[in-house]
């Protein structure tokens, strides 16, 4: 599905002043960010908070859930990409995405059929997922080597109407759809597929490279929602599982407590780390939601979910904040759930460039 | 006040195969981008349209207006463009800018002190314009050669409370605050400063360049909004003067007549635009706002923007569409108004890239 642009990595990897790549860490937007802010305004429902991936205003008598995030390494399916990502930001609060804005900033080098098919990827993922093209901006950029496409997602719900990543009580169930790593699976699977086909069965590479079909969390958020009494829902992105859990549980002022024998990996996605040496749980993981929710309604949700064909799996507890987050393997080994830090995408990504 | 970064224009003046830079052409947009936008929405007020910067959605009681723009050109002063420019957008319909989204992606070359000049930046022209930052997304970007910004902008409004630029009838007077090209004129004065320099008097250039800080219309349009009876409003920016009335003229579909004579230039614009041999007509305009209205108001709406320290004049007509759009000349030469092709900008730096 989804190709990534591989000339894209070397830069980062050899040359940043700045200590880090991808998404700014969480300590440098408390540090710098966080400070500037503008104005208050009592409309604001959430502002930009950390482990948050939204904002909520109200407006009027309704609520309204925007979130903003840019395609910038993938050079195929960018517009898909754009459209499902934000998407998911959206409705990882319970809240139907409805409407897209867009800009589009092309390289000098491109062609009316590029934009036509980055538009056609948009207009077809808004048709999955019932979204209308409300606006946006289109421009020939200079010195861009890929189109860059960056979306705005907006739903709307009644006041109140909504979860979000703050709402983990102590005593809540964690439920995770799907499995972890899907996209970094994927992503490794398509942008490295020459690299790996020396050393990873051609089976595995090419079903690994379709994970990036599941990557949508819409159907279900939504159907979870459905079920009512959610208290927290996220879904982890950059820096995988753990960075997703870490998260929610930051947002919650809780303490976790994950059973690594309860997560769902596929096997795809387990050969391809074994074989790289990285931790799947600290691979990028869009596709899966985390849900958060009391224990008793935790069989409804699962349930439903799997009558919607959604895979769901409980893999652990909210505790207190003083309990610690904690994930417990085999035996009584209990590894320390740490703020996120880089992908191990990247870290793979930096062997497997001298392999080529 | 804004440099932008010399070096991006070559490469665009040199080798694009898609015939044009900046922003797509609007027959493009009618051939491609507009046939793909989802799925019909019933909320949706004003959708992608030629001439409109903003999409409007009915939420509950409130229409929303929301804006994106990218600041790609731009080295310096980029987040407080970035909100400038976006609230622009929002205000030209009459409504108020609140709150202000972004996309921040910057060069692997990065460090803290851009990243807190950038968001310094946006926390001071939000406070200029009291607007909360509710959001974002900030990430180091392979292959960048300079941060950009793409920024969100949200204003909230009782229903129908909103102009556009579809509402202009004939008869109706048309007023334009400032003067045109402001936008271009700083561009060229600060990029090109020391080419001009050779050419230009010291004086004239250096306050050309301080021209960018008249860039924000908010209160032009927010002051004539309070007068009431605005009929269409729309803030002129690429392709400058002549584009902003073409759509204008396009959207609410009838003809213009306007008074060269009574156009205002800044003697600055005017120096500059000679010495270049470009038209300020057809120069960049931020800055300025178009604003169409019956025309006994017209003296109440330049007297209040006066009062609030605004220049305005009646440059011309609305007019029946058959009557056509022309702008009246010195005798009776009378030159027709085309739709928007190349702002006058890139030709001016085409030569001047030469002469460096």
């Amino acid at each position: 599905m989804n190709a990534y642009l591989n000339t894209n990595w070397k830069p980062i990897l050899t040359m940043h002043k700045y200590p880090f790549y991808g998404k700014i860490p969480h300590s440098e937007l408390k540090r710098i960010v966080f400070k500037f802010l503008g104005v208050p305004s009592r409309k604001i429902i959430l502002g930009p908070k950390i482990g948050e991936d939204a904002a909520i205003l109200n407006i009027g008598s309704k609520d309204v859930i925007i979130s903003t995030d840019p395609i910038t390494g993938a050079i195929k399916n960018i517009g898909w990409l754009s459209v499902h990502i934000n998407a998911n930001d959206v409705a990882s609060y319970g809240v139907k995405p409805r409407w897209y804005l867009c800009s589009i900033l092309l390289p000098e080098s491109i062609n009316r059929k590029i934009i036509r098919e980055i538009m056609s990827e948009i207009d077809m993922a808004c048709k999955e997922l019932g979204i209308s093209v409300i606006g946006g901006h289109s421009e020939v950029t200079p010195n861009l080597n890929r189109p860059i496409v960056i979306g705005t997602m907006i739903g709307e719900t009644k006041k109140k109407n909504y979860v979000t990543s703050s709402g983990a009580k102590p005593g809540d169930k964690i439920i995770l759809t799907k499995s972890v790593g899907l996209e970094g699976s994927a992503i490794l699977a398509t942008d490295f597929y020459k690299v790996l086909k020396r050393r990873i069965d051609d089976k595995i590479l090419k079903k690994a490279g379709k994970f990036m079909q599941k990557i949508s969390i819409v159907k279900d958020a939504l159907t979870a929602m459905k079920v009512g009494d959610i208290s927290a829902m996220h879904d982890p992105t950059e820096g995988g599982l753990l960075s997703g859990l870490w998260e929610i549980a930051e947002a919650s002022k809780v303490g976790l407590r994950i059973f690594e024998a309860n997560i769902p990996i596929a096997k795809e996605t387990r050969e391809l780390c074994n074989e790289l040496g990285i931790d799947y749980f600290g691979l990028m993981s869009s596709g899966a939601l985390l849900i958060c929710c009391k224990a008793k309604i935790t069989n409804r949700i699962l349930s439903k979910l799997r009558k919607e064909g959604i895979p769901a799996s409980i893999i652990g507890d909210i505790t207190k904040i003083k309990e610690g987050r904690y994930i417990s393997k085999t035996g009584s080994i209990k590894d320390k759930i740490k703020p996120p830090i880089q992908d191990e995408l990247y870290k793979a990504i930096g062997d497997l460039l001298h392999e080529r």
